[in-house]
């Protein structure tokens, strides 16, 4: 499914087409880059379609006059002309371009043209297309730049962090990270993505040992099913993805399409998938450098226990405050770490967690020192977070050289907060350690609750799960179009599929709904049917308590007048007999739609008309593992009434737990290709889960 | 009700007890920190119980030698001669001590005794005390810090900025914020505050013309009624206070009196009664930061409509999504704007709100003046939010310095935020102009959302309201220990104040009942009546629906064995028998409770057994005012079934609102000293609203 990326993040021989001399145009910053700032020991062509020679060095008028095919092409020719260039390329039999020219489909539908054009040539000569409308590849681990940003050489140092962005902008935010510490091993922008995409550069980076942590900003994801194997491959290997998702909202939808045209998609869903998918989703870019660099540093093999450390107590105070508000656990201490801070600090300091040493460790370093290895060697702390609040010059140096001695002698990461607007030596020792001083404490907070999340997460990780869009079919041409499905026979199916439903029939006739309601052998509820009639209940086509054959009478004649004064066109079937629910419960709803990127996703929650109001509900993809059954119930708030509260009794959710795993069976591998699914009310009770109402719209498979 | 404290911070005369020149003792620091880094004219006694001279200067043995009482007093003699010294100071006249000494309140209780004599001392002469416990005052726009700290002499950029904390440590922080560029005029830190509080240099802050916007970081609130009047008195004069209160967890509460053994009070009422004080509440430091840097700048005149302006589109779409989920508004740009726009920009620029200039703007310096000025001066842009997403050397040099001459030119803030973690010439170019850049993309939409919603709340502010804790008499010693009242005569007491119950009648037997259920003239409801039963539905003590004699028999049987049963030691008024409500509505609930710091509060939400399921609440301080009422109604998601949703009508929400306002008026005006009020559920109809339950405890006033 992926193909094998080494050779175009470090080729054995490359071309440059484009390549030039003018000064600060795109062919020679890109060229500069290469020969004066890249650690580039490969061979180099230089194509220019009117000079024999740039810079001093030779230039073919053509790639085709080249005497063999490099592994990999940058193209930085005007958009008109890298098409015939590409085709020249691919002809040749290079295996990878990298297109950093703009002028594609950014800018309207004569860019599309030349990026279909751009795709037949893959599909016809095999050559891969990285971009086009980007600003290259950095691959700071091996000291190459295919860019043509003047930046490069500034930006550049190595480490455990890959990135894949599509913009240039924020990636290059992202690059910034450095000035905090941190290194990107290898930095891919996917640009308009006319070949290779944010999912290869992902998927080849979960194979690159030295990348620790892969790092995304998506505005737009254009292969959710790719998109969706990468992550699972990462997820199976246990390496972290962080991702941040542009467009939650319609003011970030609307200029991200502007922007770069990709589909969006709904942000709830989007993060759903995220979760499963084992993607740590954050914020925002700072969040991305924050969550990255703690997850490079380790990941945790339990819950976290976090020590507090710091010279200030209120700060430690509004830093603890923060942990619990985050629903984060302070550790607590071996007996043996408060006697020996007791022995180290002074009497007015704080020795439990959290730790205020007072500014006394200010003056005495070897207590700064000493009190510190004694809290991270607590065998109940997982990591210390260790807030400076200011900058006091030597005085918060010599702490801070402090901090990264001990680091260098125990195995947990002591995390440093800076929490002054003013840096200093301090500052700049934990930097030049790698350190990635956090900027604020509730930054560092977050940071170590997604830390602790991603432990979390990838311990229950279901290895063998895949979502559905991964495996499903496209429909065939000839497909059906989908069709609504009267609620008598959703019923029937979803019986059939083991889906508990009310007894019922649909009746033609008075006399037939007199028949069906002594067959239900107790009070019925008759309801239109009808697929044109939607709200039925809201027109008065629902009756419910028919205890007598004269109430059943009577409510077939209100039904009938009902919904043909609501709904004078509906083509009415008849109306449903169906045996009344009595028992007391929970009414919950479950539903199945298809979401444009990642396809089928259920919605759990509380149902009737909180539904609208409350919103209280959790979405997976499907298929549901067992574990997400239950996850997806915990998570609501409605959970507590599933449970029982004020003297009701706990409800069936065991049962519950089958409904949900049946519907998702029912949709993914049932014999209808469904398009949504709706049942509202299920009704929980201590005797099951029932669905008291179904909407279903497919297609035959 | 507030002490005047200008000879407090700008004293003609001035006694440093303790005085030193050990170095780095506390007494010599405070000495230097007045002598050497300020600018202090007036008059400085110096008093060492041991020497006669110090640093050079005169010194006396005791506060009684001095030839007048100084204005003020700087003590930094041991906690335990302290009191000594200060009762000496208060027999001479001196108006106002500083105590920077610890070892009081916080150390345990001979601390605490020490404070009590501490307080007599001010009882008895009227001298006023600053601390103990503190790192003492900087007046950085008088150039004058009476303080030990070493840092003073470095932090002393003057500004618009009062800063009031209680710890020394975090105001620290908040003082480097002079690093990005925004000076703090005046800080006050009130340690124990055995006389003196936060509340007092608060309210002394309002009166400072040249602060525009005070910040506080509050740990513990020990004077609520001096602290609401503070905060009234700055709401009126539209000047902002911004807040951030430690407290909001387990953790932080636990911490918080560790470190400053001050209440810290419920998170939930806090944020209420903060709301109604017109106090803007963030969540961390940085918060506090970048808030009053923008409220220093101008408040809002009406809903803040944001013009984004970057070089990278990105970053605009990043910026944008937030601003769209913050419920922020984008503004339109006139027409003429966007022809400027195009006039000035490449094609593939967007030119209308978010702007992304691309990054021509950095290569042609003009450009990048004559856009942004041309967005400035749209006539429908409150504010431009200008990202700047990398350090990028002289090119983002000459972007900032155009920044900076285009806000020498115009009204509106513009506000820089300054992404990357390398700071260059360009950031400190902005922190050079006072411009104090956020740090964050989205630390800058949480601070535009609250300079917007601080506009918005101070537009709206009532002038003449004042929370009831504010003028509540204390209870007389004699006063009646409160009760709780039986159902019926709760409801009795509720009808007189205008507050909708059921009709009914507490019945002693059986024949009693009878009548009473004659009374009510259709269907009742029977609810045992005990002040020991409190949940009396989950025992089955409660029956609906009584219609015939028959089944109001034997509904008194079966009330009288559950609650017998269920509670064989309660003691039994009888049953009350109410008319049964029968119209369909909202179930509401209407509660008031006393908080340990801001008295009454009422809250309101969906009730029944929603309540602890979806918290769906909202809370006020009381007395409540029409506006409160209308908002505590909006501010819930209940509001949506009060309007109507799913073809159920709207029902009387004015009916509601009069009720909120009844229950204030019982509960402030009424003849019952309240200390809980509970209307659970309180049933909204078409028809009005009214109480169904009512548990009322309170005392005769």
């Amino acid at each position: 499914m992926f193909p094998d990326l080494a050779p175009l993040f470090d080729p054995r021989s490359l071309v440059l087409i484009g390549a030039s001399d003018r000064p600060a145009s795109i062919g020679q910053r890109a060229l500069s880059n290469i020969v004066e700032h890249s650690r580039y020991t490969g061979e180099l062509f230089l194509v220019n379609a009117t000079k024999d020679s740039v810079m001093g060095r030779r230039a073919y008028r053509s790639v085709l006059d080249l005497p063999y095919a490099p592994e990999a092409a940058i193209v930085v020719v005007p958009a008109a002309a890298a098409v015939g260039v590409l085709a020249d390329c691919g002809r040749l039999g290079v295996k990878f371009a990298i297109v950093l020219t703009s002028g594609f489909g950014e800018t309207g539908e004569a860019g599309r043209q030349l990026e279909e054009q751009m795709r037949a040539i893959v599909r016809e000569t095999g050559i891969r297309i990285y971009g086009p409308n980007c600003p290259g590849m950095t691959n700071n681990n091996r000291g190459l730049g295919f860019t043509f940003s003047p930046a490069f050489q500034y930006d550049r140092l190595p480490g455990p962090i890959g990135l894949v962005t599509q913009g240039g902008g924020l990636g290059r935010t992202f690059l910034q990270a450095s000035g905090r510490g941190v290194g990107i091993g290898l930095w891919c922008s996917s640009g308009n993505e006319v070949d290779l995409t944010a999912s290869d550069y992902i998927n080849h980076m979960v194979g690159m040992p030295e990348i620790k942590v892969i790092v995304t900003l998506l505005e737009g994801i254009n292969d959710a099913p790719r998109f969706a194997a990468a992550a699972l491959n990462a997820a199976r290997q246990g390496k972290p993805i962080v991702a941040l998702k542009v467009g939650k909202s319609a003011y970030g939808v609307k200029a991200t399409q502007s922007h770069t045209a990709a589909l969006s998609g709904s942000a709830d869903v989007n993060s759903a998938a995220f979760r499963q998918l084992g993607i740590i989703e954050v914020d925002d870019i700072d969040e991305l450098i924050d969550t990255a660099a703690l997850l490079a540093r380790g990941i945790p093999a339990r819950p976290v226990r976090t020590a507090l450390y710091s010279f200030s107590g209120g700060t430690v105070a509004l830093a603890a405050d923060m942990l619990g508000s985050a629903g984060l656990t302070l550790a607590e201490f071996d007996p043996g770490t408060r006697e020996a801070l007791a022995g180290l600090l002074p009497s007015y300091a704080a020795i439990d967690n959290p730790v205020d040493t007072t500014a006394e460790i200010l003056v005495q370093s070897d207590i700064s020192y000493g009190s510190l290895l004694c809290v991270a060697r607590d065998p109940n702390v997982d990591v210390v977070l260790y807030p400076i609040p200011m900058e006091y010059g030597d005085t918060t140096l010599a702490a801070c050289r402090n901090l990264v001695k001990v680091q260098g002698e125990i195995g947990i990461p002591i995390v440093p907060v800076w929490m002054s607007d003013k840096l200093g030596t301090g500052y700049q020792c934990l930097v030049d350690a790698g350190m990635t001083p956090v900027r604020t404490l509730g930054k560092s907070i977050k940071a170590l609750s997604k830390w602790n999340g991603y432990g979390i997460a990838s311990r229950a990780f279901d290895r063998h799960w895949t979502p559905s869009i991964m495996s499903r079919p496209a429909p065939p041409a000839s497909a059906p179009a989908p069709r609504t499905f009267i609620e008598h026979d959703a019923k029937q199916l979803l019986s059939q599929a083991g889906i508990a439903a009310p007894f019922g029939r649909l009746c033609r006739s008075p006399e037939e709904a007199l028949e069906a309601a002594a067959q239900c052998g107790g009070p019925v509820v008759a309801k239109i049917v009808s697929a044109q009639i939607l709200h039925k209940s809201d027109i008065g086509a629902v009756i419910v308590g028919l205890r007598t054959p004269q109430e059943v009478r009577e409510a077939w004649e209100l039904i009938m007048a009902n919904s043909r004064q609501a709904c004078p066109q509906a083509i009415i079937d008849g109306i449903l007999i169906e045996q009344m629910i009595t028992q007391r419960g929970v009414e919950t709803l479950v539903g199945v739609h298809e979401d444009a990127l990642f396809g089928h996703v259920m919605t759990f929650g509380l149902g009737g008309v909180y539904v609208e109001v409350f919103k209280d509900v959790s979405r997976r993809l499907l298929p549901l593992t067992p574990a997400d059954a239950r996850q997806m119930i915990e998570e609501t708030r409605c959970h507590q009434l599933l449970k029982g509260c004020r003297g009701q009794p706990a409800v069936d959710i065991a049962a519950l737990e089958r409904l949900l795993l049946a519907v998702s069976d029912f949709v993914t591998q049932g014999p209808h290709d469904v398009k949504e699914l709706d049942l509202n009310p299920v009704l929980v009770s201590t005797e099951g889960a029932i669905a008291l109402d179904a909407v279903l719209i497919a297609a035959g498979r």
